[in-house]
């Protein structure tokens, strides 16, 4: 997607050790107009599988989720990181390692929300490993949910979690694919 | 505001220990149209004072802000959680005791997407002991911006956060307020 492909160019920057930082106007300081732009593209892509509810991870992936809710005139449903292991019953939970945080970190969801009918479209702002996003599909497998997608804003390309999507066989459309990032500058991949 | 007092009668639950449980619209599944009768309140009673920035907390409060952020037609910008003691430079940081995990906890905001010309309005899902809010309260004064208003959708009246602030002077409007919740129902306070 051209509009966000640019933004990352013009307020971007690439830090140390391959972080793409958007923190302007993604993932810190949110740019509203830019986040309904990329969920009319979502809706574009992902309308003709009829999601009933929108699934994300906190804390970055809920505003851009929030807005593409609203676009599609459904729920929206964040998974939450637990911070312990004294966990109570009613839930469904994943666990996930943490590359930001370097430590495993367990994602849970309120049985009470997530039912077995829904149609779930999952968003996040970021896509590199996969981490997190493998726990929040393991988790509405555990609810009997289905998947009917998955919607990124921005993959890394050169980490191993798009492919791997791809590869089992998930709808994930990402806005803007980066594979390469380093102080001579971004490439993306063609679209 | 009734629609909001109606819906947590509704669908909210009391627990042990004054919790209200509103996790099936407001803070873990989340209802947007509802949040978008919330941000049309919050939007008749601050656009008087022309924010420019919308500041909430990570993480329950982010749907709701974007969603306010979106009525105005301002950026949201949210507070992190620091997971470690190990905050880099050019940010504000500010102390804050949170109930929920018994522990002391950096709120942290990037110095470069807070300015002093901000006319902030601070909007979070709940308000119970204030101490996130006064967080990001203090962190906007570092800032040398100003805080031209507080939007919660839910106060606990029965807890001192609401009228420290009010008592300090600032323009706080809750459209829900607690006075009384336990076994034999929740009890508002009159508008």
């Amino acid at each position: 997607m051209k509009l966000l492909q640019d933004r990352i160019v013009r307020d971007g920057k690439v830090l140390p050790g391959n972080i793409i930082k958007v923190d302007g106007f993604l993932n810190h300081r949110v740019d509203i107009n830019l986040l309904k732009a990329l969920a009319d593209e979502f809706y574009a892509v992902f309308a003709e599988d009829k999601p009933t509810l929108i699934l994300t991870i906190e804390a970055s992936g809920i505003a851009l989720a929030t807005v593409v809710a609203e676009r599609f005139g459904v729920p929206l449903l964040f998974a939450k990181k637990a911070k312990s292991d004294n966990i109570e019953g009613g839930l469904y939970k994943s666990e996930i390692f943490s590359f930001t945080y370097k430590k495993t970190v367990n994602l849970i969801v309120s049985a009470e929300w997530l039912g077995e009918n829904e149609r779930v479209l999952v968003i996040d702002d970021f896509l590199a490993n996969g981490e997190a996003l493998r726990g929040v599909i393991d988790i509405a497998h555990q609810a009997n949910a289905e998947v009917v997608g998955v919607g990124i804003a921005i993959e890394k390309g050169f980490q191993p979690g798009g492919q791997k999507l791809r590869d089992a066989g998930y709808k994930l459309h990402s806005l803007a694919i980066i594979d390469k990032a380093d102080e001579n500058g971004i490439t993306f991949r063609e679209e």
